[in-house]
């Protein structure tokens, strides 16, 4: 396998971090990883090849005209990579507008995809993480694309979490059909026919509610992206609060500390489940390419767990079964 | 003051929790509740006075065509106790649409209101609750509509949380003002002139994600109806679903019961702090009347909080100042 191109000058803690993560990549599971960034500021690079690239998109920056004039952006290179075959996916963890922007304008659409969506993995309650798409690629959308997510959500919960027959919801605000917004209603008509059998071989299961996405009853929750992101964030931040709350309450003295340390092991593994850096690399969905987008935060785990996830989605060919679910009836 | 009107046929315990409900509050807190629903049907109704009605709209009930047809049915008598000034305000734990449409049909908007809209409080890790608005009374909006639902936010917050001049913050995904969907952006041009000045003395802080609802950094968040039901519910269910696995956790045997037991005073706090009872009734923001909207599963507690809720807001005559901020200019 090629290597995985990986954006070096990306997130808030780059490079360190990021050279980190591919090392333990390497060590850990044999990963290769080709640094894209200016090699004079990535500190010690640990004998990682390097593929060069001068300029960085920060966090605050336009994606679009950046990705347009920065023609030598670490994360248009990255992409430019996986393009020319060099690398066989990208991994970044920057501004996640020009990681979208650079997979669509380099790497480009995969035929019969309207729009790409951001599928990001919700950790469940009971099962394989939720797919939540569009995590935020599409701030106002059509039905048709909707469908299309569901689509590919689908696909993607069958290959990277082994789901057989997913089961694929609509969020809105009520289980019945007529409930929801003008987009609802109209994607709900479309689900509701045939559009997820053939090769996406998953089953509608209606509308679901905000309250599902991680009760495990549904394997992927589709949305236009504005809601999506809002949803994702508020979920993030809102169980990220309530995990520091509790991790202040064992802290507070050496008594709690004490008391908690027989629970610590069941609690350590529920922060890690609930950890954004745990499941947290998003995918771009409907590219001809398997590009990857992990939190501005992460720290070098995350990044090694967003470089074997990009290995995995290589292996089991995940962009030619996305193409397969989307391709129009032949005929 | 008047009786509060409670809906004594509402919600998934009806009627045991609405008497029980109603009993605490007047026990604890001297409240007068009038129970609205058929006589022969309320159990033991502990001598409190009952306004009869004989039809229940249920929560799977299309909530328009049900509050038209059923003239005698218990939330509807409920807000017509208040039109005809026989009771101050109006507690519902039913359907939630036929509460809304209740009062809008028979107590009626407020002069100025184009729409009304449901204001939730959520719990905040620091200070009072962040009010979220509209949490699902209007799935469709215009920009307009949400420039009231922050200034009656933000008189709200005032009212019922003592917040001198409340933060308002616009629902969005990123924080700079061009970020967002089409109705994002021309309400954000809207909040950025004087609308919440005068009356409303409320500070606009711009777009907010979905990570500051619950973080204390904003005490008003304004949406469209869909968003906000949507990520009010995926709150809901995530924290919930967390707050069980730490429950299950502790409780899963003696040694961890044991374990936990220095740890319970503070982590009842946190379990109490992050219930939906204990701040969940709903407000419906924009008619001429109190009218709170409580979870369908709510518990005696709830209701009785509820109650307290709407004795609070009729005492700081919470219509008059909501009235005066949406008020059209004088000239």
């Amino acid at each position: 396998m090629l290597p995985i191109a990986l954006d070096a000058m990306g997130g808030d803690h780059a490079p360190d971090v990021m050279v980190e993560g591919a090392c333990r990549a390497r060590v850990e599971f044999g990963i290769d990883v080709v640094l894209v960034g200016p090699p004079g500021q990535l500190g010690d690079d640990h004998g990682l090849p390097v593929l060069p690239a001068s300029e960085v998109i920060g966090m605050a920056d336009d994606p679009g005209s950046s990705v347009r004039r920065r023609k030598d952006a670490t994360v248009v290179r990255a992409a430019e990579a996986v393009r020319d075959d060099v690398a066989a996916a990208t991994v970044s963890a920057g501004n996640t507008g020009a990681a979208m922007a650079s997979a669509l304008f380099r790497i480009g659409r995969l035929r019969g995809v309207t729009r790409p969506a951001i599928a990001t993995p919700i950790p469940s309650m009971s099962g394989p993480p939720t797919v939540l798409l569009d995590a935020g690629a599409n701030a106002e959308c059509q039905p048709s694309w909707l469908v299309q997510f569901a689509q590919m959500g689908a696909v993607y919960s069958r290959r990277r979490f082994d789901v057989q027959t997913p089961r694929v919801g609509l969020l809105s605000i009520g289980e019945e059909p007529g409930k929801g917004n003008a987009l609802a209603k109209d994607t709900f008509e479309l689900l509701s026919g045939d559009a997820l059998a053939g090769p996406t071989d998953a089953t509608f299961v209606g509308n679901v509610e905000g309250r599902d996405i991680m009760s495990g009853d549904v394997d992927v929750v589709v949305t236009d992206g504005f809601t999506g992101n809002v949803v994702l964030k508020a979920l993030e931040g809102g169980i990220g609060s309530v995990l520091d709350r509790l991790r202040a309450l064992i802290d507070v003295d050496d008594r709690s500390r004490a008391a908690a340390a027989p629970l610590m092991p069941e609690l350590n593994r529920l922060f890690t489940d609930l950890d954004p850096d745990t499941y947290g690399a998003a995918l771009l969905l409907g590219v001809k390419g398997v590009s990857l987008i992990s939190h501005g935060a992460s720290n070098a785990e995350a990044i090694c767990n967003a470089l074997r996830t990009a290995v995995d989605m290589v292996e089991v060919d995940l962009v030619s079964a996305l193409g397969d679910a989307v391709a129009p009836p032949a005929g």
